[in-house]
């Protein structure tokens, strides 16, 4: 029966059994000392006999081993216990040493990125840069256990598309048994459709994106967490619900991850109360009296701003999440409601974590007439094959709705506060990284 | 404030808003019945006043409304209240006659599956089509759960790979950049390498087989649910876990849709105790025996044995589920493992469900020596670039480890008993559907 390392200190005194990988190997003062680690931690293990440490000879860090000893009290050892007189068995020896190693704290200097990835297979049993995907799993899993009793029903929408609906050159192609295809950059269509069905609904899923960028938050291949929800009152409805889902995550992964966060160096959280709400126009108007730049004729927000609104959020109104809306009626999609306040604008707010925009969270045009005539402004053809089905929806009924687009590769990776998205993902892809 | 349709019985002789879709609406001795829709059920409304009922003049069902009205107590009625003089607000309204009806029993004969199809975006606001995508979302839900409980991570892996590494031709090609890449077929590699990390993997996502069929259980986009575990002791451990996992997963959803699986005509569950195991020669002893056909000379199962020995499990161990085990060394690939007691056969296990493979639950060769000895075996380039980093897994050392690949689609297609994989997907894609 094997025993986990972090079970142990159950067993002061008695024998157990463990198994995991030769992790480092010390001599000190005569004595072996090697430390193993599984999928629970690592423990020292203090070998006197001299066969058992033969077993090892000529075998490197990696090594599968089988151990079977006493387990002993010590409080200066991690997790409060070390194993004496070791019994080994090695299950896979491994002879190469490690082109790495993975007993030191992560180190993602941007210049070592390439290197990081380039190891990626061997650092991932670096128990430093495991706690990156702990955290990640633990935001998906609260992601979702949030969304499922708010009653959002998940659902998993195709990939592959028959064309690129969206506009856009920024879409992969394929032969798909003699037709072109693309892939989904997004299931916008899909989830709206489904507004129709279940009113609300839920995607995390994969999104393609062939834009030929290499800045610290683009990727080819991310993973996007999709919502809409029908029904609403207005735009503020769907904003609360996005804003208290993320702060929720947010909160929830610094409470069950504080001792991997503060490993990891991530910033304190700052994050009391409603998340703030800023129009775009508020936003160049601050930004213009702080005497940095005058932005009152920009359209959208520049990319300091962003950083700009979230420190000033922070600081006036406690929060590293704060809503940038209201953005011109230039920046919008032909599914976008414009607002019916201000037809300059558009009913579409970003959400902004530390200095970045995580999510979209815009309302769609609900109503059937507008959206064609919308689809006409914007200079497409409603009648075209791609949007038959996608019209359809709205043809036979639409209530008033709006979603969110998010970012979990990029929300993971502002939690732990690392500087480049990539960082949060086990094998990025990216305009010159197809592997591993 | 809207109030749910479900929530009406807690609110008899109030007045209380509520918000749809016009579902049907009936003329009856005068009176006019209309029933609306919402996320969590249907409602009668009956209504007298000539004034409101003039408001919905020229409307068709799937003409969003709020409705004001009075909830009473009405034993006969679906969910025991009506809601009485309404009234009545249109919020979007809808003029066209919907192209099929939804308001029908499911009825998906396979030649009405293009119907379904091309009326997919309507047909999915039919309750009866929602509960199989309710099901569906349970499911998730449940396999999650479970997982994580046993200590699984939670993994995303990229579906944009450098090339077909496992081989074969049919995958999907897309230019990345200047590049020739594919999409993955399967996660394999990457839960491999990610066992070396954290012991117990998992991802669910998606998957893009180019095979040219148009059978049943077919697609060329799945969703795929990859499970890997390592320091596993033997096969069993593996197959015994994915066992319970399915067990656990498809009795509870029995449990939790109990009433919708009697609508949608699920089979009668029956798995009771162990999930049997027959190797692949007993079920040809079996089926022989049975006197259908000769097969103790064929090497894998044909396809009517996957149907008998499901009958027969049922009939003689009370299980729905059962193993096909110790397949013939023919059908494996290089990272298997091949059967330490017998070199012909390897150690994988079919996992079958009412007569379908849903799972395969293969162990997996971990030692590095023997797997690259393997790859040259099957006439495969060890220094191939696209084996480098999966090999560096193995060199640093990997536990004995298996995993399984299991169709979500599949199982949810056979948890409710529907003839086709396509029923139990949304949006499915195959070799002539690309849309919507």
């Amino acid at each position: 029966m094997r025993t986990l390392i972090s079970e142990l200190p159950q067993h002061i005194d008695s024998e157990v059994t463990i198994s995991g990988w030769l992790f480092k190997r010390r001599l000190m003062g005569g004595l072996n000392f090697l430390v193993v680690r599984d999928r629970s931690g690592l423990v020292q293990i203090l070998a006197k006999d001299e066969t058992e440490v033969a077993k090892l000879q000529g075998l490197q860090n990696g090594t599968v081993l089988t151990v079977t000893g006493k387990v002993i009290k010590d409080e200066r050892a991690p997790g409060g216990a070390e194993l004496h007189n070791p019994v080994i068995t090695v299950d896979t020896p491994v002879t190469e040493v490690m082109p790495i190693e993975i007993d030191k704290p992560i180190n993602h200097k941007p210049e070592l990125l390439d290197t990081l990835y380039e190891h990626r297979v061997i650092n991932v049993r670096n128990p430093h840069e495991q706690m990156i995907f702990k955290i990640r799993a633990t935001v998906l899993r609260l992601i979702r256990e949030y969304l499922t009793k708010h009653e959002f029903i998940e659902i998993q929408t195709p990939k592959i598309l028959a064309g690129a609906t969206e506009g856009g050159s920024e879409v992969f192609e394929l032969d798909h048994f003699g037709k072109t295809a693309t892939l989904a950059q997004s299931p916008q269509f899909y989830k709206q459709i489904m507004v129709g069905a279940f009113e609300r609904v839920f995607e995390i899923g994969s999104a393609f994106r062939a834009e030929p960028s290499t800045t610290t938050r683009h990727m080819s291949e991310l993973i996007m967490l999709d919502i809409e929800m029908g029904f609403v009152k207005d735009h503020s409805e769907v904003m609360d619900l996005v804003s208290d889902l993320v702060s929720h995550v947010v909160k929830e992964v610094y409470k069950i991850h504080e001792s991997e966060l503060k490993i990891l160096n991530a910033p304190q959280l700052v994050l009391d109360g409603d998340v703030p709400v800023y129009t775009v126009d508020e936003i160049h108007e601050l930004y213009t009296k702080s005497g940095k730049q005058d932005t009152t004729q920009e359209k959208d927000l520049i990319p300091d701003e962003e950083r700009f609104i979230n420190d000033y959020a922070k600081k006036h109104d406690n929060s590293e999440l704060v809503f940038a809306s209201d953005f011109p009626i230039e920046a919008m999609k032909f599914y976008h409601q414009i607002s019916p306040e201000n037809p300059k604008k558009v009913l579409w707010a970003d959400l902004i974590f530390r200095g970045i925009e995580i999510a979209t969270v815009p309302m769609r045009e609900h109503n059937y007439d507008k959206l064609v005539d919308q689809m006409k402004k914007a200079g497409l053809d409603p009648t075209h094959s791609g949007y038959k089905y996608y019209l359809q929806a709205f043809k036979y009924g639409m209530p008033n709705h709006g979603g969110c687009g998010l970012g979990v590769d990029r929300l993971v990776q502002k939690i732990i506060g690392l500087h480049n998205v990539k960082e949060a993902t086990l094998f990025p892809r990216d305009m010159q990284r197809l592997a591993p």
